[in-house]
């Protein structure tokens, strides 16, 4: 293999945030009709200026470059008085204890946790469990280090509410087929499901069974909307030295400026992430490490505030999804992602979506980001302005009638 | 190969900074007399609260905090307003054209800008040619990748004043032999001599006559010292498609809690970064981005200054180092690291390591994370407050008496 053809597989093209890079050849073939007038909205990402960073964390990070060259300069895990308060907090959080100083790890964002994570339990040729569909990057990490995919269908679709619908028995045949690593999300990206308590019983029961390694990212376990309830992995019946969970406050607490993500759970498996994090980065930045300070220490009320506008702006854009004719669409209870599969359309999925940014301004990421089987969903990150984004899919419908089959 | 066994090649455990995970076990075998008062030191890194941060950098960070979601979501390869700006500057420091839209990267720090550049430029089974000694995260990277390490021996010791003493035979034996990929530092790390005109006119023509691609770290190339001159590979007559140069402001600029690098040149390496940089860590985090803006920027006379008070501290240190019976030192040209080679010892230089911080307060990196050939060297990165440096370069000096052979 060359590393042009490594490197092939990684493409950004219609990755999140890298719209602006896409050349505009071609797209006269098939833009069709006038431009829609509205304020442009970017899906592929949360709006931090309409949901602003948790109260505090600037402040924190203030306080942080005022402390200077002790927080410039942490251990590459992350500075230890930092570890030990988040620890704590995450061990309340998910019911399970969290060691400080060998269980833990600050990183560059989550996609930082997920990259090392991943390298420091999988080697070339391992046949690793992905989920489809599932956020992006856990396919890419994959093929990265050369290991081998094996599917284990989400299917949302058909699933009860309550239930993510996670296929068990493909689950099985691939701890069967040799996997040893199962990699997922939890709210599910970009279906915004969250699996049941007996789901996650029965991944932690195979997991036992298969001496397999769980990574489970659970970017948006903090914001789930009213009547979710939620299971941490971890705090089941699981040997913790084969669990590591990921999280972080970039999105939920619109964070995301600061990059920040922790890892938690194996101390063996956090160990060699630290060795890793010692030649990709460093560490994460140290004056931004300080902002972790008042993660789950946000001002009374203010998360439930939070919770309520993205549930408003949830149920109203549900309501105008379940308008489109041919439209299917699943209610996420957590995180801020609608993944709605649209109609059958006159030209290519990827081609409508260049023409919803191009005529609408309206910018969301396309489903083959996420499974090869959601070539005709979209995903859609609503933490936006409540009104612009009502508007927004509003246009995306205008436009669905446009290149209607 | 074992997951356990690849990353027991990446130990952290005599990296600078992470020091106080290390056990006290054992040292009582050797530690011999009593603790030496004075302001402990940590030579591991520089100190930025002895030589601060860039005046204007922290407000230039808070700008980007106001400026919200467009600064904190960027392209993965950085804000393009910033890169427009950091290119302009940097073609004009190194003499060669940088293109800001498909030419640079902002990275993580400069360690991320290195891991990506690596990953991009080699696979698995490559040989690599790598200097010995040069900074450790090369070797690192080249083994995690696995490569094959090629060294080429940088004879330092024995180089004319104004020459670093790069083994050209060796390099071109390395190319010989199948090496496709050069990697160094320059001004060396941790020597701190810097390539004259002439080797690196001759690194430009080997690796043009073997078609080779050549990484350079730049880090400290601004930190010049008094008659020094510095001349830019890829200012040379080479293939500029061939070089990528890797520089930021973490050092000099005492900027590292803000974690910022940049790598420039090929723009079909680049490409590749931004692809990996996608799933490592996204972006450089989005607020740090701003303080570039303040980079090759800094107030009038600001260097200078800062450049002066180095150079009186490496003088002071090196009179201290010279008057040490059986000590070598070579005075740096460039940056603020000295690589003193020790008299022999009647304890391992890793043990001496240990008891110099435990009996002296002095944190110092052993030569054996940059050579296998210079375990009897130790780094000090200098750049700390003057008066504790020369104090703490003068308890080095007792407790070497207590321990000569």
């Amino acid at each position: 293999m060359s590393i042009q053809s490594k490197f092939s597989k990684l493409g950004t093209q219609n990755a999140p945030g890298q719209e602006g890079r896409q050349s505009a050849a071609g797209t006269q073939d098939f833009l069709r009709g006038e431009k829609l007038d509205g304020i442009p909205v970017d899906f592929s990402h949360g709006d931090v200026d309409a949901h602003e960073p948790t109260p505090g964390a600037f402040e924190a990070f203030c306080a942080g470059v005022e402390l200077g060259g002790a927080q410039a300069y942490t251990e590459y895990r992350g500075d230890l008085s930092i570890r030990d308060g988040v620890a704590a907090k995450l061990a309340t959080f998910t019911g399970a204890e969290v060691d400080a100083n060998d269980g833990l790890i600050i990183t560059p964002g989550t996609q930082g946790a997920l990259f090392l994570a991943v390298a420091a339990t999988m080697m070339r040729g391992d046949k690793v469990a992905i989920v489809q569909p599932d956020y992006f990057a856990n396919r890419k990490l994959v093929e990265f280090f050369e290991g081998e995919i094996v599917p284990v269908q989400l299917r949302y679709r058909d699933a009860a509410q309550g239930q993510a619908g996670l296929d068990l028995t493909e689950l099985e045949a691939a701890f069967q087929a040799g996997a040893r690593l199962f990699l997922f999300s939890n709210p599910n990206n970009p279906s915004g499901v969250v699996y049941s308590a007996d789901e996650v019983a029965d991944i932690a029961a195979l997991a036992r069974r298969y001496g397999a390694t769980v990574i489970v990212d659970q970017l948006y376990s903090r914001l789930l909307y009213q009547g979710v309830s939620y299971t941490h992995l971890r705090a089941m019946d699981i040997d913790p030295e084969n669990v590591v969970t990921i999280m972080g406050p970039s999105k939920t607490e619109s964070l995301s400026g600061y990059r920040l993500g922790v890892a938690f759970g194996s101390r063996e498996i956090i160990g060699r992430m630290e060795k890793l994090q010692a030649i990709v980065s460093l560490r994460a930045a140290g004056y931004s490490q300080a902002v972790l300070r008042t993660w789950f220490n946000e001002p009374d009320g203010w998360m439930a505030d939070r919770i309520a506008q993205h549930q408003a702006i949830r149920d109203d854009l549900i309501t105008l999804f379940r308008g489109i004719d041919g439209c299917f669409v699943r209610t996420p209870d957590a995180g801020s992602y609608l993944f709605p599969q649209l109609p059958d359309l006159t030209i290519a999925p990827a081609d409508f979506v260049k023409a919803l940014r191009m005529l609408g301004g309206v910018t969301v990421t396309p489903g083959t980001e996420f499974s090869p089987h959601t070539a005709n969903s979209i995903r859609l990150n609503f933490s936006q302005d409540h009104a612009a984004a009502v508007a927004a899919v509003e246009r995306l419908s205008t436009l669905l009638d446009r290149y209607r089959a």
